[in-house]
């Protein structure tokens, strides 16, 4: 399926970057998208803040992600939404238009990679690149029913890409069918040996932190997916609890989010929405200390996951807690569910460890069947043993 | 040529990381090293400071660009020396001993990737990984008389790496043949397109920061490259000069080195060496303001290269001021070497872009024919495109 218009609203507005493969390789005829935040040479990254895009001049050189999808024989339909500056997880742009959830249009699509994953969800095209800082990939994939994947913390170079908080950032990309997802994974991710074999640990915080009808329609996967690891193996592993990791990761996040553009904003003072220009003004308000204690849980929970995960256990979890939420959700409302969210999302993120999200499930809601993603994350540079892995579980739970 | 033994030191004493491959590829049969800032899964990686080792447990996992040459067939020899916390370019380590430059024994074999290139020089392996900050595998490869890479900035994960300074950090790798070179190249870097048609950019300020009697014997090669280029053309691109250079390198480089490592020098007080003290003392003294120019400098320059680069040019000039200095040298020579020989290797760092270093020359010193490299710089991400050039360059100088 491809549709011919953008009815979802996926794509910038103005001029797309339209670019011909400049190889032949696996990915031959197949075409992407890709967010914002990533350079195409010649053409001003907007990073979704028209500002920015003012204040910037183009690209002088295309990012070696996109050049590497290119040279593989992939051909690049342009350029997707993002939230400004990757600062968001719903995927509200009030600047270029907030893209559509295609599965469920009263409710976001999820960011900050909104556009990438609502322009797979509506079939434009087989996979997009986004990036993940605090869930930006993995997130809105859960939202609107797609594979995708946040891999191993600098698995993969950064290099023409729109800084968030370095320590954190990485790209990502979402597909429709899980075979795709390995299939990119093959071309952008360094090369590597081995399987993973299990146990399965469902980490105990997650699952409670998700809604109870979220956790209900995911849990029947575990028992599906026991055919790949035998029973899945219920585990503490956040005995810090995830508001924990939620202020951990934001200190983490905050400090550097300021260091890469507090300069910009104090010169610039930009035109950023108000959630975005709140996040920024609690960004700088980050101690030193706060950020200390930060990185400091970072290597506890490093030292504490990677070693599990280095004997082959794959965690599994809920992406998200919630569905997407609905547009009209009231900023109070999506404030909580983005901390109870991104408190999830940064167990991975923090320990700097591959995950990738499976559309395992939909929970009903007043406007109809809105996805939710299963999480499998796997071990320190286990990337291409993951995408295989949730390949294999993709079969298990009849998923494409 | 294979020795058996590690005669010039380049190897770290005790328990080596001897790892088989891991499947087969482009570089079956062949072997490496690793400067031990690289993870390996169960090693702990010394950073070539005994405290460090001391304070840091095993990896839990290998970094990805190190199991990447393993799946791709290559066998790993062993961990090499490095400066402490990679942080100088003479290769010095009391620690570990300073490994023998092969080619000048009496002299350095340059720095921070100090063992891996001494393990090639020597003919212990074919090829080794480095990193690479602020030169250290440009310095220690022209020191050498070999093949080296720093690729665009960004261009390669640096997961598992022991940080320096992470907006300036990169792997890079040592040969012996041009050709070589590129095929790590192939395995290590993301795919792209096309080539570098030139013309050639001999950048004044650079070969005028070259020792006279440097730029004599490097000058007749630029010559011989007119055969792939046509004439070089000689272009002032640092009106600013090497010295600003050097200022600004240290200041993005001192603050970010403060952030990695400063609070875990305050809370051990490891025995450092004085040269490497000295160095964190001053990179704990960077003010926001110096850090803010130096990041200034580098947009700056980004944006007069990376324009130029793109259209095809390609930058020339000698890839250190000097050949190996004298063990015996004093510290203040050293410093005020250290001091050009880095303002220099900034260009090319503070821009981000890929820098090939070729042992295209030797200088007659009292102890010997101390080798000399020739850079090459190419555009942001045209890294393949600059390993293909070098190899071509290769030919025409007459080397393997």
């Amino acid at each position: 399926m491809e549709l011919e218009s953008d009815d979802v609203g996926a794509y910038l507005p103005g001029p797309q970057a339209v670019l011909e493969p400049t190889g032949q390789g696996p990915l031959d005829g197949l075409t992407f998208a890709v967010k914002d935040l990533f350079d195409v040479a010649d053409i001003v990254t907007t990073g979704g803040n028209p500002d920015w895009a003012r204040t910037h001049g183009p690209a002088a050189g295309t990012a070696p992600v996109v050049a590497a999808l290119l040279a593989a024989g992939a051909r690049m339909a342009g350029k997707t939404k993002t939230v400004e500056l990757a600062f968001g997880i719903t995927g509200e742009n009030p600047h270029h238009g907030t893209p559509l959830n295609p599965r469920v249009p009263q409710r976001f699509p999820g960011g900050s990679s909104c556009g990438s994953a609502a322009a797979v969800a509506a079939g434009y095209v087989p996979f997009a690149l986004g990036s993940d800082t605090g869930g930006s990939v993995r997130i809105p994939a859960s939202y609107c029913g797609l594979f995708g994947i946040r891999p191993t913390q600098g698995a993969i170079g950064l290099a023409g890409t729109l800084p968030l908080a370095p320590s954190l950032d990485t790209p990502g990309w979402f597909t429709r069918e899980a075979a795709l997802l390995e299939r990119v994974g093959a071309v952008l991710l360094p090369g590597e040996h081995g399987r993973l074999g299990g146990p399965l640990l469902a980490v105990s915080e997650v699952w409670a932190n998700a809604e109870p009808a979220v956790a209900e329609v995911l849990r029947p996967a575990l028992g599906r997916l026991a055919a790949l690891f035998g029973p899945a193996v219920k585990l503490s592993l956040v005995p810090e609890g995830i508001p924990a990791l939620y202020r951990h990761y934001r200190a983490v996040q905050g400090e550097e989010a300021w260091v890469s553009h507090g300069a910009w904003i104090t010169a610039t003072k930009p035109g950023l929405s108000p959630a975005v220009a709140a996040r920024f003004a609690t960004a700088r308000q980050v101690t030193p200390a706060e950020a200390a204690a930060g990185r400091a849980m970072r290597e506890v929970l490093q030292a504490r996951l990677r070693p599990l995960l280095a004997a082959g256990a794959v965690l599994v979890y809920p992406t998200s807690p919630a569905p997407a939420p609905e547009r009209t959700a009231s900023p109070a409302a999506q404030e909580t569910l983005r901390e109870a969210t991104v408190g999830a999302t940064a167990l991975a993120g923090l320990a700097g460890l591959p995950e990738v999200t499976l559309p395992a499930a939909t929970v009903r809601v007043p406007d109809g069947e809105a996805p939710v993603g299963l999480s499998l994350v796997g071990g320190f540079g286990r990337d291409r043993a993951l995408l295989a892995l949730a390949r294999a579980a993709a079969g298990e739970l009849g998923l494409p």
